[in-house]
């Protein structure tokens, strides 16, 4: 049983709870779905206006679902808690326009599956954030919550800002290169992308189908584990306790030379650190051919984009921005099946060998970002950082744990083998420990 | 050139024409857009009372599409070429409701990719077709058009009707099971299921997304080939000529005992008439172990399904026909991630395990169905004959060539490589041409 006690002493501050700890104190009586609401609701009142988080937010709504909580009773996994949805994802009581003109007040006629499993366990859904285009590269209205000149990353842009300045504790995004990862980092809060298939994207925009997966954007590493068990439909589960001495593998990958000095000597530092904490730390290499990813990635990505859009391609090719039509688009539409099966053979082949590579390791500490996020408007620099990874189908945490020259967040990426998300996130949990 | 004087000869009869010829004739002048639509919408005017192969067919709005083709004169593949959508397909100007009341004239904002596509070279969308409910189990009102009082097979009953009674030469459809080949197979027809990932499904329904493809339902091997390029998004190249003696392995799988005799005599027989005309036969084993993948289909395609569909089993339940409710809905939402992951690493190892098995073989000969189309309303029978295959994620070819004891058709299946889809078509039109 939870003791009220803490829970009364944040009541003034409800916005800044992590989802384990509003499903806490619902459950325990300690406040309402409609109290926790209404705080999420002041405090995007107040920030909303620099932030600009939000495509679409209805408060009437959001009340309304909070109170229909609170009278039903009825307990679940996310009982009351706020979430955010990246405007590419269905939802059946909210327009979805996919960050584009085109689609601008599009009704879906029902909620994609990972949105259906949030309400099914209790969640309230507070609106739509902002996507980049297409979740691709041209930039949405949103803006760094720590430093409104520069970027909160993307393409999951909304969903980073609106949980790192706590406007809601979780929030759901998608990563096809860097969209969960890049938004984390740069706006200090865990971004979680799980093993490739493992989470339905029903009613998800398919960017490039082969790459894409949902994102997890939250505050803390246990609402990460708690909302991943409610996407993939299962019964909850805590994070295992048992890692005495986790095994991690310092990865300086290919691109190691073009991050920052700064973020460079904050993981070998943390690499330390785990290694004084108890950890056992090696350095892993990975071989020259995995330079090769980001080729394939741009191949891969672009062939199914280009493809998944030729609706919009064929009636609103004036209304894509010049920037996706002269990039993945162009790139897509040159791209001939012999290629997308070469490049398709090439990230099978480099998958089965980063088993081998990652034998023996929990994890392997490796970028979330070459430094502090950018200045300026530019949503998804630094793609190189994401390809590869992305590309492995293995899953990744970032971990909130860096600060930068400027004293903006910078983040660290945990990643394990594949449909070990389960062990990543005991790693994660005992690294965020040891750093913070 | 074509030459004109046979596509005179036909067309009276306008309906019978293959894609392949329709786009020859309205290249050449011979016919127009206008005229195929009104042939096709002719025949289904005398038949559909019989077959109710379609959920939904505006003959003002065909030929206003066809009179627009005729109109702009712009050349492309499937140019004047009417075509069936199965309806879990989205198209824009026409409602999508994936077989089930629940979503009785939803109209989807846009075209799915593949539709785009179709519409891109020049196709002429006829209609909607006919799907069980949510691609599943329970049957639409579609009839075969061999015998009405039989099943056309499922769960594309309309796409395959469609095309085995000359409403249109082309339509299409999916596949998560037998979706594709068990139709085509008891209609008559060809029909094509793509190496898993293939074919872009942005806009389709998802059933179980590790499993489903798009399926193409076909008159002829020319079409398939053709109709593949389009929704591939690449310039179409014909059907390579270059085969000389194909090396076919014969297939009895562990299922052979299952099937009819007159239907195990027939395949034996073809197995000989190949080796006569000059293809080296011998004959393939698969092991033991893939008899297991009955059950891993059966887990992982519930897992899926019972997620993709949360909110329709959270909103509608009690309208969701009690056969899926009961089968594979109550399979999946029992079904955990370990057992699922388990499920998953047997389907990748015996993935891996019939590429050697299928070394130096052009394709193997299979069977297609246990017989005829059976009697009465099941229209997804014998599962058995098609998960194994479907799971691999190899490409198959359903080849209409055989008459079962009742004088209906039985189809035989070649399967290839994973991404051997161009060789499969080569080995089909050879194969195609020395059984008939």
């Amino acid at each position: 049983m939870p003791s009220p006690a803490p829970v009364a002493q944040f009541a003034a501050r409800l916005h800044e709870l992590t989802a384990t700890e509003i499903v806490r104190a619902i459950d325990a009586g300690s406040t309402s779905c409609e109290a926790v609401a209404r705080a999420c609701l002041e405090r995007i009142a107040e920030r909303e206006p620099q932030v600009q988080a939000w495509e679409y937010l209805d408060p009437e709504h959001v009340v309304a679902q909070a109170r229909a909580l609170d009278r039903s009773g009825r307990r679940g996994a996310l009982r009351g808690v706020p979430i955010g949805v990246k405007d590419i994802i269905d939802t059946c009581d909210m327009p979805t326009a996919y960050g584009t003109p085109i689609h601008k007040g599009h009704r879906p006629g029902k909620d994609a599956a990972c949105v259906a499993l949030s309400r099914k366990a209790g969640a309230v859904l507070m609106g739509k954030t902002v996507t980049t285009e297409f979740a691709n590269v041209h930039p949405g209205k949103t803006r760094n919550p720590f430093d409104a000149s520069r970027t909160p990353g993307g393409s999951s842009s909304g969903s980073g800002a609106a949980v790192g300045d706590w406007h809601v504790p979780l929030a759901l995004g998608t990563q096809t290169t860097g969209s969960t990862t890049r938004p984390a980092s740069f706006c200090g809060v865990f971004g979680y992308r799980p093993t490739h298939g493992d989470l339905r994207v029903t009613g998800v925009m398919e960017a490039s189908g082969s790459l894409d997966t949902l994102g997890i954007l939250a505050r803390s590493i246990e609402d990460v584990a708690l909302y991943r068990d409610v996407l993939l439909g299962v019964a909850p589960e805590p994070i295992s306790a048992d890692l005495a001495a986790p095994r991690i593998g310092f990865c300086r990958p290919y691109f190691w030379a073009r991050l920052e000095p700064a973020t460079q000597r904050l993981l070998e530092d943390a690499a330390q650190r785990l290694a004084r904490a108890g950890a056992k730390v090696d350095e892993v290499a990975l071989p020259g051919e995995f330079e090769a990813l980001e080729a394939a990635h741009r191949w891969i990505s672009g062939f199914e984009m280009a493809r998944n859009l030729t609706w919009e391609i064929e009636n609103h090719w004036e209304r894509i921005s010049e920037k996706f039509r002269n990039g993945r688009l162009k790139d897509g539409l040159a791209c001939g099946y012999e290629r997308y099966c070469e490049m398709r053979a090439l990230v099978e082949r480099l998958r089965r060998q980063l088993v081998s590579i990652m034998d023996g390791h929990d994890a392997l500490l490796a970028p979330a970002a070459p430094g502090e996020a950018t200045a300026g408007w530019d949503p998804v620099p630094h793609p190189w950082v994401y390809m590869a990874w992305t590309a492995m189908h293995v899953p990744s945490v970032t971990l909130p744990v860096f600060k930068g020259p400027a004293g903006l967040p910078i983040g660290a990426q945990l990643i394990a083998g594949r449909s070990e998300d389960r062990r990543l996130f005991a790693v994660a949990r005992w690294a965020w420990r040891a750093l913070t």
